[in-house]
């Protein structure tokens, strides 16, 4: 090994560039790429991981020619910065920061104001002009290279940072309050104090050589590598142990040196609406910390920024500085072709770079961002589509708290709890703990927060009414989740702080205790629960797509979602369908470009009005004559549900699933309810208690349910097919073209499929003779349990198309009951064994590897076979880029998720087409 | 197409031969066989099965050549039979039957006395010297002609048969109750009634013409080929529909023509002890039916068999005949190499063979026959092995009920119901409707049988003191089906008649009750259930191998036992270990053979005596100081259980499986029991109920167990593994070596299977360090879920043995939970869904494909990967074949069924090496 290992970078040139992240680490290779961009970036240079590497593999020692190579690049930075590394009168400053391919925050050491000594310090004052300035920086210099080059560590567990301990105690002593308190003895006693204490404990002097403290903290940094906590996040994030960090050595700027200096931040545009105008604060006589800490009011950057605000802008404090960063802001764009954050520090005058970065940006940004840069030529239609996250869309869609208002109620100390944000959006309204109630409040027109310990299908209703929907347990994929992304409703769940008492119509949080018809406000996006009201609007998407009260010409946040979607459907190849229930739920689909109903859940209607009533009729009865009786009452009623359906999605494919669930979740179980379903049916209340009792299961998951209920009852499946059916011949007569795909549920052999089958096309046959006309119609199967997977070939014989059903594939494969995992998810996702819910973000290594052997298996007895999925995944952005790679043909989602779906299968598309 | 079409037999010798059948059908090929043999066939024909194929070719109509291939083979028999079809004086009279490759039972149709008409019937009467048995046989013919060739059915699906209509209203008009009360006119009379309904209904003559009669006859049988019974039944079977059926042709012969004719069945040696003696018996003037019809007492065959009955032999009535027999009876033996089932009549002094098969036998015969056919050189140990049916060894291991004293119970009214033979043998005692009665009972001697509707682990102390187990509901794979068969306890479950009254303590059937007290008898080989008091005996078997009782020289039954397995274990080369959780049950299991233990589940021993308390104290602590308190109490109960074990297995490997159910189980769930367990804990009832119901889990097979207990609770494992280690040093320390492989539970990401691992090598480690000993150990994995088989590769990367838990790989497969599946379980069945009970019978296309999957990917990663099976279908014969032929190093079953899994592995080897 030989040659160049140190990489300087100043005076607007560099050694290295963007490109070279494997060798200079992402730190230093944009440092390096700032430089040549002609950046004013404080000078400095970059040790390459190779050394790291070397430095591993020869037990801490360095290559041959280091030592020349960085004290070569000393001088350059000497030079460039017109000071003196250990110079008594003109002293140069160094930090020492890792920096590996990827960012790895907060895991390794860093060390700044290097080169301070006895000596240095006191030329630091007279530079400076500060001497309290330059003594806070030597103990802080001191303490830092303590801990991390020194190890000065607590001795033990219960101690506390020596340093920290000495600091206390000076405060004690001499009664201050805070730091800032500390004045330039003060400061320079504790200097000596830390000195004492680390010669204490090491037995040795501290090292007033600057080289020696440049060598120890490279040291220190290339070890800190291989600390536990860095370790430990390699192997989460999978991240090669091999890949080692580089060191970046760079000269330190103040803003806090005089009048003449300050700091602050900027986006070159603005990241919370996208517009593209430049973005920023500073504080003159700060440091970074400063600006964010919120102690002082930061100034805006420009005249354009002031608005109301008395505050002299940067622009017109100091113009020059200003014109200097706006050139930088245009010049940085050019390069990225991304909106930037920056920061900045003025030291003496003279403005210095410190970062650039991709900046972080809300939903509305991000796409307005993409599209300007579209229309400047900055970036291509495909590039702007790529970089999207598809999950920023939901903010166009959800209603929102206006932020100043709820970060006021949150410091208000008014913030109860915090779940998991599942339905995004913000809601208010009055608590009621149960869903006769939020039905009736709704209906006397009271917006409500649906509070539960977790909700149930009977519950339904009451959550179609309510404003918001707050569990206390549950999780993401719970009933309540679930129900509420599909009907768009603004959702938090499992929120376990919560105590609910619903004998007494309170919860309690900590003491505090919130009654029935107290507001609350729930934030879906953040999962935040907080006492009271908080303004929301409703998104202009909604207000035009749903609402129609709005036209879309006259929203320019319209007009960017319709422009995206446009492009994202140009590009993807994957079909985008709704799960819908409902004909309400198919027009919504609908306005939002779905293709067709990848799942109509039949049960879903089953609690509607009077329907329970039939239905628990059927089920009760003894015999299948007291079943087919039943069954009659629903059959109009199904009907008119398809009939609908099916006129809102036009000559769309509707999927429709017969009965899935099992029974007993039609019957009541609270004593009340069964005493009144008795009198109601006229049974003796035992005998009604017995049937509900003999239809209890051990694993209902696992149990008498989907086609092992057609099976055993077929009369079940011959009303639903009829239903379908009779709905379909009436809508052909008036001249449309419904197009019904029959989906049996839970197909785990080919000959559940034909038993299933047979009845489906005897029935459609027989309506259709009767009615007169043809439909065009599949039957398919879901593929939710393994054996169904593993034998794809055989029942693609019978099946005429397959749906993935991943929520309950997720359960089987991983033999995980999604209602129970709660009890121990958070200790798996906490020891690494699981990336995060299985249930939300599709499983690749098992569930995807099941998937695919079906896709295989299932193409090669059928290759036209056509392939979707319906689980929940079917909406999240990874699992869709999964189903596109597994060649599926479509995905099918909740009617709110489809413009996120939308964009993941372009993106899909994309990412498909440059890997290949 | 032209050439041979009928292949003629008769006279010693035949066209065809035994290796015919795809040509001649199985029928047709052995007639053609025994014919060669030189055994006295009738002579006859018969027309290939590519007669039949050509005939559904070319619409009914048959080869050039065949009409006088037919009449020719016709001019044979007459020669042969000395009669002449169609003649008025001297008629031959044939049978048309079906006959495929394989046997289809009563699927096809049959004629039988074809050639009679108003002539040749007079004739008959004539030679036969009765007139009543000619016209007898004329309306039978009438009859059956007109149903099976001419399609006399009943009109409608309310209507009865019209030739039974006739014949009833015959009986009516002259008083007859019988058949047999009908004389010679009335049966004239009556052929006349048959022949005008026929051609009032057909519009034509009855034909007379004995050659239209044969063609139309074999018209028909080729066409009963696809009636929908025998399409229904070659789909179960998996019998191809172009394989079509052979038509035999053959001559009538009768056993009731007079003083000389005759007709028996007979084995050729003893098919209930194996004994090589004649067996048989049979009737004089008497047709087939009449020997098994039981309405006349059937004659012994021979003198030996005569024993104390009064009742003259063959031997002794026709001695040349016997002696025609006897020495026919050596041919067969010779020819077949196996025990024949064989059929003759006797017509006019004449002996002729109707038809010779491999001859039904109990289990004890069947050994006994392949034992000793092995030491007269017929066949070899391997042939000896391959026709045995291994679960015929449990024969050998269950005491058993005298067959008469049984068959006498029955007669007198005294059988209750019939549920799934869960447990073989047979036990007769007293009933006990729970647990706690079943152990006090026993303890004061009593025999006891416990009678409940299901049985939990609590039950476990009862059931091992009764006698026997009844449940009324639950499969073959029930708690009290699997725990029976581990403690080789006789037992029947699913005895769905029977309800039982746990307050009253009572079962009722049909309105008879039986009490608490009464005796009962449960036969675990039938699942036959008796009233009152059998007679029970053990089997020399055990005996001999485990009660000792008996010295293995005196027993023939062992040291035939003793020789079957030992040629097995020669052939073999599938390990095979026991399930078993105790020091008795390991003793037992080395006596069987067993070679090691392949499930040892540590939660078995937490019911035991006061264990309970400990382990409910442990999950009843609210943190880790109180559950480790608990756990210390169960460490060294743990390791004396272990200990035990090793010793029993001395060197031999024994996988131990940390804790697998959930916690709940271990809870009590009645009130009463609820409340002693808050006393004796001190806490308050409604902390504990509060407790209780935070365990409960909506799907506790997919709930919080196995790995995921020891995952969040490492500290379980941590008292399992130390007292694994402490037992295990205890014993190197005494000079043995016991082989410990500890079994993580319920893996499905690799992760997991590496925590725990972590867990078992870090304890495992200080144990050996403190006890200053080694002990060689495995880590591996239970691969019961279907995320663990897909991703074996990773899985293997840390586990040194994989063994399928295939209950539990079945239940995620299939999405079915064992404990509901009962519902709609027998539906299943009926509908032809499954072939049988998956969780009893490995599924070879689902589970048996991830199984596959899983030893692929697996050994991928770990090429000496040892991979195992623990599941119930480790005992079962053909899933067992299975696992041989997927690369398993060994099967693992409860004790008793270790010879069963040991033949069944020789079988597999066998049949491995036939198909190389």
């Amino acid at each position: 090994m030989g040659g160049k290992y140190v990489f300087f970078f100043g005076g607007g040139s560099a050694d290295g560039k963007a490109e070279m992240k494997n060798l200079l680490g992402g730190k230093g290779a944009n440092l390096a790429e700032m430089t040549n961009l002609n950046v004013p970036v404080p000078a400095g240079f970059t040790i390459s991981t190779e050394v790291c590497t070397y430095f591993y593999e020869h037990d801490g020692s360095y290559p041959a020619g280091l030592r020349e190579q960085v004290e070569g690049s000393i001088r350059k930075i000497e030079s460039e910065m017109e000071a003196k590394f250990g110079d008594p009168s003109n002293p140069l400053l160094l930090s020492i920061r890792s920096g590996a391919r990827v960012s790895m925050p907060g895991m390794m050491d860093t060390v700044l104001n290097l080169g301070l000594n006895e000596r240095t310090v006191a030329g630091l004052a007279g530079k400076s002009g500060d001497e309290r300035f330059a003594y806070d920086c030597y103990r802080r210099f001191i303490q830092m290279y303590g801990d991390v080059v020194l190890g000065m560590k607590p001795e033990t567990k219960d101690d506390i940072d020596p340093f920290e301990e000495i600091l206390a105690r000076k405060k004690e002593e001499i009664g201050a309050e805070d730091d800032i308190d500390l004045g330039v003895e003060d400061l320079k006693d504790l200097a000596g104090r830390f000195r004492r204490m680390i010669e204490e404990r090491t037995g040795g002097d501290f090292p007033d050589d600057p080289m020696e403290q440049l060598w120890c903290s490279v040291g220190a940094v290339f070890n800190s590598w291989n600390n536990e906590r860095a370790i430990i996040y390699r192997k989460l994030n999978g991240i090669p142990d091999g890949w080692g960090t580089a060191v970046n050595v760079q000269s330190m700027v103040f803003g806090n040196l005089g009048e003449d200096s300050g700091t602050g931040v900027a986006f070159t545009r603005n990241p919370a609406t996208g517009e593209n105008v430049f973005y920023g604060e500073y504080l003159m006589k700060a440091q970074g910390e400063d600006v964010v800490a919120g102690i002082r009011t930061p100034q805006p950057i420009n005249i354009e920024q002031k608005g109301t605000r008395d505050l002299p802008s940067l622009e017109e404090e100091m113009g020059d500085i200003y014109r200097q960063i706006e050139d930088i802001r245009a010049r940085l764009e050019k390069h990225y072709h991304d909106m930037q954050d920056l920061e900045f520090t003025i030291q003496n005058g003279r403005l210095w770079i410190l970062q650039t970065r991709s900046g972080k940006r809300t939903g509305f940004a991000a796409i307005r961002i993409a599209i300007d840069m579209v229309r400047e030529g900055y970036i291509t239609k495909e590039e702007a589509l790529g970089r999207l996250e598809p999950e920023q869309l939901n903010q166009f869609l959800r209603p929102v708290f206006d932020p100043e208002k709820k970060n006021r109620a949150i410091d208000e100390g008014r913030l109860l709890a915090k779940g998991i944000n599942a339905g995004p959006g913000a809601a208010t309204g009055r608590i009621v703990f149960n869903a006769v109630d939020a039905e009736e409040w709704a209906a006397r027109g009271e917006d409500v927060i649906l509070v539960r310990i977790e909700t149930s299908p009977e519950d339904i209703r009451g959550m179609s009414a309510a404003a918001g929907i707050l569990t206390s347990a549950g999780g993401a994929t719970s009933h309540a989740a679930l129900v509420a992304r599909q009907m768009g409703k603004v959702c938090v769940v499992g929120a376990k702080d919560i105590n609910i008492d619903y004998r007494k119509r309170t919860l309690e949080v900590d003491g505090r205790t919130v009654s029935e018809g107290d507001f609350i406000s729930i934030d879906g996006m953040t999962g935040e629960v907080i006492e009271g009201k908080i303004h929301t609007s409703p998104s202009e998407v909604l207000s035009v797509l749903i609402d129609a009260t709005m036209d879309g010409n006259q929203s320019s946040i319209y007009r960017d979602f319709e422009e995206l979607m446009s492009w994202a459907n140009e590009i993807r190849t994957l079909g985008v369908r709704a799960n819908a229930d409902r004909p309400d739920q198919a027009r919504i689909a609908v306005s939002f470009g779905a293709e067709g109903i990848g799942l109509c859940r039949t049960e879903h209607m089953f609690f509607e009005g009077t329907r329970i009533d039939a239905v628990r009729e059927m089920i009760l009865a003894s015999d299948r004559v007291g079943r087919e009786a039943a069954l009659a009452k629903l059959l109009p009623m199904q009907r008119e549900d398809f009939r609908g359906i099916f006129e809102a999605m036009g000559s769309r494919p509707v999927t429709v699933r017969t009965l899935d669930p099992p029974l007993h979740e039609f019957l009541p179980h609270e004593d009340s309810e069964i005493e009144d379903l008795a009198c109601k049916m006229g049974v003796p209340k035992e005998k009604l208690e017995e049937k509900i009792q003999s239809l209890k299961e051990a694993n209902p998951m696992l149990g008498h349910r989907g086609c092992r209920l057609g099976i055993v009852y077929p009369e079940i499946t011959e009303m639903q097919v009829r239903a379908i059916f009779e709905a379909a011949c009436e809508l052909v007569k008036q001249g449309q073209s419904p197009e019904p795909e029959v989906m049996i549920p839970l197909v785990g052999h080919v000959r559940e499929l034909q038993l299933q089958e047979e009845v489906v096309r005897r029935v459609a046959g027989e309506v259709q003779r009767e009615q007169g006309v043809q439909v065009d119609y599949l039957v398919g199967t879901m593929i939710e349990i393994p054996r169904a997977a593993l034998t794809a070939e055989e029942i693609a014989s019978v099946a005429e198309f397959f749906s993935f059903g991943t929520n309950d594939l997720t359960q089987t494969t991983f033999g995980l009951s999604r209602d129970d995992a709660g009890k121990f998810l958070g200790d798996y996702i906490d020891k690494g064994i699981w990336p995060g819910d299985p249930f939300q973000k599709l499983d690749r290594k098992g569930v995807g590897s099941l998937i695919r052997i079906g896709v295989e298996r299932g193409r090669k007895k059928r290759p036209d076979l056509k392939i979707g999925i319906c689980g929940e995944h079917g909406g999240e952005p990874s699992s869709i880029e999964f189903c596109h790679e597994a060649g599926l043909d479509y995905v099918s989602c909740s009617p709110y998720r489809i413009p996120i779906a939308i964009l993941a299968a372009a993106q899909a598309s994309l990412k498909a087409a440059e890997e290949v």
